[in-house]
């Protein structure tokens, strides 16, 4: 495969600050080496990615609690690009100052409102320190060691930590710990069939499909049945309504299997004769998803 | 119905500051008379409700650009309670200021950051105003009227403005119209059957349901199949991994149809044989989602 790359680097875009939860997904997906290019909106990295400024780009599709990213599931069906990996990330949230501030000089603390909101057990448990908000949770690392106002901390991932030189004061504060967030590697271009090794024969691979059905009783039932009926296991589906749209529903589907087995790709052609819509995602190794 | 009242009131629990969409919604579904109870929390109102302090929760479900709420969906799962009724509120983003402040004036502009990121284009096409984050959007317009920070602005819902007395200087200045939240109307209890009377033949209603199977190919397809072979139409499925769980996937489901109906409460009977786990979460008249 072709690599953009200036220098010797893989280039591959996020969205947010240096230190955001999307660069720690970066590394665990490209390994350390990669260049995590930060952009300001999600758009900006689709836009960079079909430009042809990165190599890739590392997106969040699902959190444990907050749900899927419609937003980005939308953003995959309007752009060229396919999925290439996927990989999911624990979301923890660290408490971090200026290396030598002691926690008990710790008065208030910046983060965004969402990372705020998900550690109250923290902050009901330490009455003596507010909670200041922030644009971004690395960013807001960033500033309590560049400006370091009085008693100031921050809460942001480790890597934000490690990035801007803080030191954590406690670790993994957030009050639910189930909480994580799925990333998909995307890579430029339509076609979604991955070259597979032929010496490859032990990874497990995942297929992404979106696509649309009338709306009739009984449409999902005999989209679903394409794939039961070859004895293909669903790891995900989710449907939503779309609004001054052509048709009523999108279905989001996940399964297990390459899109050149033979089962799955009769599927996919039996789906096909049912769907107003349908678009291949991307075909990728399963992950930890 | 009996109702928990404090002097004539009907009390509903809502997360966030008077003026969220919560309360445009909870207003929406219950009409002006009713009062709406500010929470910090989304447990905060489900304790509530549960605790008989409330009569109803007014709880925001699913976005059309962020998707499904998980956190809610798990509290539905979690609390005795059962869904009244839904709606939907279109999500549209004011710029309110202090009556008496023209629009030149305006140099910053406080609101929450998923609100300010909603509005990038209004922000690139008036460069020399600033986004000040701010902890909630309704509070952003609370603040503003108290404090009156010279040039400041916030980014609200249009009942934020009627509540604190701001002024709208520009309405609708979100990027993305098609930004719609469902909301539940939820009451205590765990009883899913609501009273429906006999002359009322007009009324389309909508059944919601939570299940998980076993981990198996064809499970959600035999699971899809009991309402598919009695017509039945659903109008959303959605799928989600449950880590640390003791079943793998958890499903979600609305269904048209009353659950006194024969074909439904047939079909209900048929999941509950393939089911590990089966909850129904309320049975209400279709609303505009």
């Amino acid at each position: 495969m072709a690599h953009k790359k200036k220098g010797n680097r893989i280039r591959a875009g996020f969205q947010g600050e240096f230190g955001a939860f999307s660069q720690e997904a970066t590394i665990k997906l490209l390994g350390a080496q990669a260049e995590a290019v930060p952009f300001p909106r999600f758009t900006d990295v689709f836009d960079a990615l079909v430009a042809g400024d990165l190599n890739y780009a590392v997106i969040p599709m699902e959190n444990t609690l907050h749900g899927s990213v419609y937003e980005n599931f939308d953003n995959l069906l309007r752009y060229e690009c396919r999925i290439h990996a996927e990989t999911t990330i624990r979301i923890s949230h660290n408490l971090m100052a200026p290396p030598g501030v002691p926690f008990r000089k710790i008065t208030h603390v910046y983060s965004h409102p969402v990372a705020l909101n998900q550690c109250l057990d923290f902050f009901r448990n330490h009455p003596r320190i507010t909670k200041e908000i922030y644009y971004d949770t690395a960013g807001s690392a960033r500033m309590v060691m560049a400006d370091r106002p009085e008693g100031a901390a921050a809460i942001a991932s480790a890597s934000a930590a490690e990035i801007y030189g803080a030191s954590i004061l406690k670790r993994g504060i957030e009050d639910d710990r189930q909480n994580f967030t799925r990333f998909f590697l995307l890579a430029r271009g339509g076609d979604a069939t991955p070259v597979r090794s032929p010496k490859d024969r032990k990874t497990e691979w995942k297929t992404s499909i979106v696509f649309s059905v009338p709306n009739q009783a009984g449409s999902l039932f005999r989209s679903v049945a394409a794939f039961a009926l070859r004895d293909l296991s669903l790891t995900k589906i989710s449907s939503r309504p779309l609004r001054g749209k052509p048709f009523d529903y999108l279905f989001y589907l996940d399964v297990l299997g390459h899109v050149e087995d033979p089962a799955l790709s009769n599927a996919l052609r039996h789906l096909g004769e049912l769907a107003d819509m349908m678009k291949i995602l991307g075909c990728y190794p399963k992950g930890d998803w």
